[in-house]
């Protein structure tokens, strides 16, 4: 087999065996094959595609190209919440501690936020002390003992998915569609889940910014988790505003917090139902979706998901006094305001805008490696439909370096849209793949 | 100016411009575009296609890699040639000596062979002490004395084409008309010819099988000469026979002093009087190229070209009285024949099958730097048209490796077509571009 081969098969539009893919993986990989030949590989599957064959061919591959854990000694089936990226997306911090209150164990493996989009790792670690970098071994036990553990992306899971992507990335072969379903699937099989929920984002502050492609990608990630013997389900939710009013690390684990108290906004508390209600079914722990609602509501109700957050976060090192007093979560040296310039309905605002305001302001990387502030970001008053009046705090900006407050207040005030008719906001929830119960 | 935005620009379709071509040629060939860059672009562009301007940048990019070299201290125009490649291909040697006896320059710069196209440096090397391989000022010194210079390649010559190509042949991106055009053209470019008469080969023995894929190679190769400011003809030319009878090193030199000594088949003193016609029109040596035709037509009756080609043989290190006694050519210790299984009239004689027996045999590299037979080769005895009787000699074949000449004599057989009824051979010129004069 000749990698030279297998790039003139694809570029002509013909399909890669599953023995051919393994053979890509592993030889790039150990290195044998060199970037450029991978580069051109990666172009000419950019223009033909990849079946849903060999999409499943190349999630298989790179889940087995480094270590995979093994959670079949737990004798419980154990379910893991994976997100296509957005903006405010605060989910992971309250879905996960609910579904394990509910005795379900919950296994995250989540990588760290890059561009507009936020880390999950990244808004547990605004936390002081808390750390995500768990051994595996740690993060088994973390499972097995609460039901519940994040667990940073270590260099052993899915190794060739890491190259690979770090190549993606430079040569413009991160937009397609399978190769990105082969990225995330991967690492939800190496991870070591038996059941994976999928919520894939659409609209302006997602990676699918049409509905189309959002359905799309989530219908090749069911399949492929059908072909690997996972229980899946993928919801596709809006992602044209923010979720809630916070965008940053430390003011989401604020809001965070106010859902599992039983207050925070209703946007983020109903996709949190709706998603863990998917989880509850998934794993046979619940009859129906509806029922798994109903038992999580009593959850944020009653304090157990809180009461779940808190073991997790002391489990991890974190200081547990930040749950009662989130004033001791890492607070902004600067803030600004920005105000309504008219009055009427507010019509957009525009995901994409506010979370590249956030990136400016510190809250995530534009490289990898980059120096965040776990403290910047911003917190929004109002939602798409609200009722404003001219001079109203549309919004409050937070960061600790001088001066970035008031140089993004005109680009957050672009994100903003208000006119003289009241538009409904968009469903949160677009639909569900498969169709459940499947 | 960053290579991944002109990546994704080349992959959405987009026009790169003068500046971006010229950016990302330098920077790769400083090595500031690493390998795996350049094959994704590389990829990117075999699907969505260069534009003629871009074409044209990308040739002047590559030929102002590295030297340049200058021939107007000669205050004459001087004419380089080139074959797209071919089977039995010997036109250049006698070509060149024939227009240099006319008084016309020529200057020729040429690679050396790979695949089953074998190359001219190859075949004038199988005289016992010929070298190409001329300093740049050598060269100049020998077109100056003598009108005429053979000289391969060297790395001095567009060195980023050299890495480009070298790319290319491990990236599957080998095959596009623009890359191939550029390729061709920037050696031509950088070679100082004022004039340029392009020889592209249609048919099975041709890197370009159909004829409209030849026509549009020498349509956007004629472009580029003009957007150059050099003189251009090309001429399109079959290959879907092998040229002469002799294939391989040694045999096509004998074969090519027997046509300068007034003999030699047909076929080769037709192309090289048609094409050697257009040089002398293109350099303004006659008015016309019929008249150019019958002014190397006396060339080779009076032994005019031939006393050019052994000129060149001794200026350039050969040993001349190889010339007299083409038995002091390297000879084969191996032969085989090949007969006819029936009788008929010879209906095809596969270029591309005859190249390929002759590469097995050693005529030419299947890898670069790989050792070849200057003995080795393949005489045929008909051409397509001719009448055969069941147990007539076919073709001889030849070589040094002990037992090759037995392992190829079925797939010689099967280069060749019998049938009942006569077919006319192709037409030897298919065409010119643009239309004479322009």
């Amino acid at each position: 087999m000749k990698a030279l081969d297998l790039i003139t098969k694809k570029r002509d539009g013909q399909s890669l065996s599953v023995a051919e893919i393994n053979f890509l993986v592993q030889e790039y990989n150990s290195g044998v094959i060199p970037d450029y030949q991978m580069a051109a590989l990666l172009m000419a599957i950019y223009f033909q595609g990849l079946s849903n064959k060999e999409t499943s061919a190349l999630t298989a591959a790179l889940a087995m190209s480094g270590e995979n854990i093994d959670f079949s000694s737990l004798g419980k089936i154990v379910v893991d919440k994976h997100s296509s990226g957005g903006v405010g997306d605060k989910v992971t911090l309250i879905l996960t501690p609910l579904v394990a209150a509910a005795g379900v164990p919950v296994a995250k493996v989540s990588g760290r936020g890059l561009g507009f989009s936020g880390g999950t790792i990244d808004k547990l670690e605004s936390i002081p002390g808390f750390s995500a970098a768990l051994t595996t071994k740690r993060f088994m036990k973390l499972v097995s003992e609460n039901n519940l553990a994040i667990m940073v992306q270590t260099e052993n899971l899915t190794p060739a998915e890491g190259k690979l992507y770090a190549l993606r990335d430079v040569t413009g072969t991160v937009e397609n569609i399978s190769l990105i379903a082969a990225s995330i699937m991967s690492k939800k099989i190496a991870g070591g889940a038996g059941a994976i929920l999928l919520d894939v984002k659409t609209g302006r502050g997602s990676f699918m910014q049409s509905r189309d492609e959002a359905f799309h990608l989530a219908e090749i990630m069911v399949r492929i988790a059908n072909d690997m013997q996972r229980r899946v389900v993928s919801v596709v939710t809006d992602m044209s505003q923010p979720l809630g009013y916070a965008v940053g690390n430390s003011l989401e684990v604020k809001e965070a917090l106010a859902v599992l108290r039983g207050e925070g906004p209703p946007d983020v508390k109903q996709i949190c139902l709706v998603l863990g209600g998917y989880m509850l079914a998934l794993t046979g722990r619940v009859r129906n979706p509806d029922e798994g609602q109903e038992e999580l509501a009593r959850f944020l109700e009653n304090g157990a998901g809180l009461e779940k957050f808190r073991q997790m976060v002391i489990s991890q090192g974190g200081r547990a006094e930040c749950l009662e007093d989130p004033s001791l979560l890492p607070q902004a040296a600067y803030h600004a305001e920005v105000f309504a310039s008219q009055g009427g309905y507010l019509r957009e605002i525009d995901a994409r805008k506010v979370g590249n305001v956030a990136l400016l302001l510190g809250t995530g990387r534009t490289y990898k490696g980059e120096e965040i502030d776990p403290a910047a970001g911003v917190l929004l008053n109002y939602k798409v439909g609200d009722r404003i009046a001219q001079g109203d705090l549309l919004a409050t900006i937070y960061s600790n370096r001088e001066g970035a407050c008031n140089s993004v207040c005109r680009d957050l005030n672009n994100a903003f849209s208000i006119g003289e008719e009241r538009v409904e906001p968009a469903s949160l929830i677009h639909g569900v793949v498969p169709p459940f119960p499947s």
